[in-house]
């Protein structure tokens, strides 16, 4: 096979655009594809500070590699979530990447600072594991940006995630969700100032294939092996049941998602505005009285949530009064939502 | 297992509702659904004439049944295909159904009224054979329906082949189709009096193994053997795509099909409503100048298709003007639509 654009001899194919690259085209592909969708959807202006948020695995890393070279002023931050070795492998990674870049890098750890791990959360709380991992990871994200004054945080999420995501809501038709997912959505003013950062997803247009190759091609050093609490997760389903059909219409995928943020989140958009309110524990943005993250972090430390004066992180969550209120779901500050796509227990 | 309305020894097991039945109550089960979907759509007024489209397969043979059963004034139309032994097969296994319960039957053969058989539309044509096939019925049975004073047509679309046409509508996003799909849609009038019968689906709140199931519980003696043109249908993709999700989470092909017809179904219809007109060369209900049938057949046929006097079928198509003209897709008539399902030749 031959390079599309210089025809010398190719490495990668990219199947759905029924085109090969050789490395140089290919990471020049990727990066236009990249540029495409920041201006697409407006996402980062020149010169703007953003928070990459960092697991250490391809798609993280490969973001982050590309906001630097693109010339974007683009710090890491990676949060430690207690899964053993996998974290552990994971921020070493991160931070070894950070200083080979002499990239700036910010560290949280969920049980140092919010008295839980993943692990314990997947045990003790009343949602699958999956779900509070991705609630702890929207949560801190948006506060930790929201702390260090970054105006955007971008995530890895790549086409088949968003994809896989999309194939979830639309099953259950869960126009709210359908309507939130979006690759930038806009910041959000509290009553404190800055409640919420703009998040943008600068890889929805390139699949986990493709993020792969252009993280190997790059020599960039990432985990690759799975979570290993991520067994029986249904946003891998989806991703199945996606491969069905990508596998005789190479394409589909695409179309499906970009397709569907040309002609039909319109529709939905429409049909939802979710007016919010500050968590009356912690001040972040929510719909309900209390965040889904405070309520999820009540039930793990078996503390109550309640009337007392707005908790602070870091403080006791101790006699706070109790009742888990039954309102609707927080507003998705980062999607996948691995708590609609992951069974519950 | 047990029978869950009787206790009695069960004999089928409808894993998504947790249930499993007897012979007897299973048959009251399915007649139930078939009731429910009659009744949530306002489908049929008692003592109503409704004209079932019966391929000789296991779906339209039972719902013919099941209307015969629930005291409907139900005849059978019979579209011969032309496709060779399993047509022949099927035609007869229609008319022993029709003879052993002294019911009223139609039939229309393809070729004899207008000029062509599916396997030479297929060869002969631009579209797919599955294309062809499933425009051909779709405008036989509205047109049979119109000719012979029936208000209602119904066909056997069950949870299976509904869920696979939204997901493949869906995949391409394509809010024009989805807009349309819907299990009662309604009668349209024309210049001339009625130009489309009111069409229904009153099977699309059972799966494939429950039509089946009934079918073998009721001793109905149907064409078990697949269409011998079906080989790579897409929409058997989107059956088994939906399988790999069907398979851990049991419900999920319902929960998409119905969920969206109670939650996004109507967010699709307030976007689209298509304005008919008569096509100009046979006068059935079109998007556009000349109806996609009409089209379709000229192309078979090798003939023009344009200015003259309003071609009537079975009289010479020859003579008539040329282009086909790239207007939208007409109205679909009666879902699936094998044409967005079916790979383009």
């Amino acid at each position: 096979m031959k390079c599309k654009s210089c025809r010398g001899p190719a490495v990668v194919e990219v199947r759905r655009h029924n085109a090969a690259f050789c490395r140089n085209c290919f990471v020049a592909y990727v990066r236009g594809q990249v540029e495409k969708a920041i201006r697409r959807f407006e996402m980062l202006r020149p010169g703007q500070r953003v928070l990459v948020a960092v697991s250490g695995g391809k798609d993280s890393l490969a973001l982050w590699d590309l906001l630097l070279e693109l010339g974007y002023d683009a710090a890491g931050l990676y949060l430690g979530l207690g899964i053993g070795g996998y974290s552990d492998r994971s921020g070493e990674l991160v931070r070894s990447f950070a200083r080979e870049r002499d990239a700036e890098l910010l560290e949280v750890d969920l049980r140092e600072r919010y008295g839980f791990d993943v692990p314990t959360a997947g045990r003790e709380g009343s949602r699958s594991t999956c779900a509070v991992c991705g609630l702890s990871k929207r949560y801190v994200f948006n506060r930790a940006a929201i702390e260090h004054g970054f105006e955007v945080v971008a995530t890895g999420h790549n086409l088949d995630d968003e994809a896989a995501t999309l194939l979830g809501n639309t099953l259950r038709w869960n126009t709210e969700y359908i309507a939130r997912q979006h690759p930038a959505l806009p910041a959000r003013e509290g009553q404190g100032g800055r409640a919420m950062a703009r998040r943008i997803k600068p890889l929805h247009r390139l699949t986990e294939h493709e993020t792969a190759a252009y993280a190997f091609l790059r020599g960039i050093d990432y985990v690759v092996e799975e979570c290993p609490l991520v067994a029986g997760n249904t946003q891998l389903r989806y991703k199945d049941a996606i491969a069905v059909i990508e596998r005789t219409s190479p394409g589909s995928k695409a179309q499906f998602f970009l397709g569907f943020l040309e002609r039909a989140a319109p529709l939905f958009r429409a049909a939802a505005d979710p007016s919010l309110v500050e968590c009356a524990s912690c001040g972040q943005p929510t719909t309900g009285r209390f965040c889904a993250f405070c309520r999820a972090r009540a039930q793990i430390l078996g503390v109550r949530l309640g009337d007392g004066p707005a908790e602070r992180p870091g403080e006791s969550a101790e006699g706070l009064a109790s009742e888990l209120p039954t309102e609707v779901l927080p507003v998705e500050l980062y999607g996948p939502e691995p708590e609609r796509a992951g069974a519950r227990k």
